[in-house]
């Protein structure tokens, strides 16, 4: 399917039906990923303590699992949530914030990827690479590493060999199975000075995914990729700073609709 | 007393007297429901550490206890709290943010409601209802359950029983204490395309409860909803969307006084 | 150095160097405080689980300890984030948020005070006289406290006795290391209607200090107030409300530059 009639379809599915989705999720972003689903027509519930994720998981269309802030406790939480997603068949999605800067955030990546079957891996390039290069960790605070041919390579191979979908964001995002490739140039570098965005942009692929019902997530991965980052672009010629950014960014993603999405997506299935 | 002029009144009263409301509630909105109790000119504390509540609570002029991402130690917390309050009368807000959506919260209200004199407990229609009627369950994550009648007549009846205050959210609201019904018809539903809009409105109500010196919570609470509402309203012609609807309210709640207030409150005490 | 030249150096500084700042703080303020920091150009990290705090804090040029929602377990990762700090010679700012009105606060802020050495101690009148004053305890939660020519020799006593820079803010701010002495008037008022700008204030100045390779924390800590005050008058022109305001700062914080501070900076080195 092309990308510009399955993004219009993709988006209008959400909008009706407004699927719920459950993050457990870091502290800092927890309310504004909250609004961006809110604003894309989904419906967000925030709930991390052990005792009550598998009944949240259990109402939900899709499960974020996000380690920007992590803890033990809310990593045995994840586990949890994981295995009730995948119970369910609903699809995971997993943001590595910070993979590759402590061991703590390194570790809590793989343990999630060993435990659950992840649908999609949500990271910037070097939160993705940690995982399969010890010399990436020193640069596990960096979210501004290039998306290469040698990256998209690397996470062909880690899609493969995780069976998940491995979504990078960069200046070029990179959204792959292991066998399609799709390549995105929507956004715009205030969107790195907006603290929350990539975790947003994990919520919104949920989102997307949730109405795909796990038929090709690698797509609705990409979709997701380019609406966001197109939302972006049309907010960023409305700002004076990061802060209005902000603001005119959500509500874009509550007003862009198909005629800009005829009009400025910006990404191509390469294979 | 005549709704107008009270909510004129109560008001004034806040932004003179600046009362320090605790809040012992959700990660989600931490930060929305302090700047939203800015706004109106009182003065939010957010501390949730069972060490330390008692001391905070005896500062206070009322408690706000919201179980929006609730765990059991922050429940420990939430009791002593509530203790606290009512051995020093001061209003305690009960916000059961999911109740009927999951074992932990629905039991976590009803041993808050048991433990402690709960002033008003400020929900949605399916929060509300699931304190009473098992069937519920399944709506606990459904914010659009519009009020009935068979509703008031439920309120009223939870109202009773429990000795507080009820006060239900929706495209109308309705207020009760048993005897007195009050029922608004202020808001937007923009107001629902924002992440804590209802907590921040049970921590107005904290506000509007801790001038009233607890001689009538329940007309202090109809204020509260229609003043929040009405600043809505006002906002919602401002706005493009969510985020920049979210920043025109604030700033409503700010510099919206008398004669808003005298044009557009759509509060009627029915009983 | 002059204020001028010397803030508009370390302003530049910040955005060329993007200097990493490790944030161990509360949960109200950890988006606007990771925002703050990135609209003047630094790049946030929070991070509280004491099992990463070690690793975050090695690769971090500052460290800011906030306890605005503390807890023990965040106050042992605290102590062990601070200690990580002093052995790399990397600044500690520590923001003692509500001091003086409970226990576990003001014992907090003691314990970091003796375990750690701090750089920086920013917050209001009441939080830092609470360290030195029983009788401050009751205006704990008070933060209008005047600076006062009294307030100036407090502090210039609790920097000599703790071997730190105190830096209050106020309506008139004043920063001392105990020999110099900075005075600031730059602010508005609509800036104590926002929640967290005391915070973000110390994020601020714990960048401005992680460029200075501590030399002067003093005058680096004195710089930062002045940029961050002229930031929130040129807002407060721009604003309707709080959350108007609040965007129009964080605005003014990514775009405000050598001209508007050779215009309005006004802080003077009184000794």
């Amino acid at each position: 399917m092309k990308m510009i009639p399955y993004t219009i379809e993709a988006l209008s599915r959400i909008r009706e039906r407004c699927p719920l989705i459950h993050n457990i999720t870091n502290f800092v972003v927890m309310n504004s990923s909250a609004n961006i689903l809110l604003a894309i027509g989904a419906a967000p519930v925030m709930a991390h303590c052990r005792s009550e994720v598998k009944e949240m998981t259990s109402m939900a269309g899709a499960l974020v699992l996000n380690i920007g802030t992590i803890e033990e406790a809310w990593l045995d939480s994840m586990l949890l949530a994981g295995k009730t997603a995948n119970d369910r068949g609903i699809p995971v999605i997993l943001d590595p914030v910070g993979a590759g800067a402590t061991k703590l955030r390194t570790d809590a990546v793989k343990k999630i990827l060993e435990d659950c079957n992840v649908s999609v891996l949500r990271g910037n390039g070097s939160e993705v690479l940690s995982l399969v290069d010890q010399d990436t960790k020193t640069r596990g605070v960096d979210s501004t590493l290039a998306v290469s041919d040698d990256m998209v390579d690397t996470a062909r191979e880690i899609a493969l060999d995780r069976g998940c979908v491995v979504a990078i964001s960069g200046e070029e995002d990179c959204v792959t199975d292991g066998e399609q490739v799709f390549r995105g140039k929507n956004g715009h570098p205030l969107m790195t000075r907006v603290t929350g965005t990539g975790c947003g942009l994990s919520a919104v692929v949920a989102a997307f995914c949730a109405v795909e019902d796990g038929e090709n997530p690698a797509i609705a991965t990409a979709a997701a990729f380019g609406f966001y980052g197109l939302c972006g672009e049309l907010a960023a010629e409305e700002s004076r700073g990061p802060a209005s950014f902000e603001t005119a960014f959500m509500d874009r993603l509550y007003t862009t609709g198909e005629e800009e999405i005829r009009k400025y997506l910006k990404v191509k299935r390469d294979q």
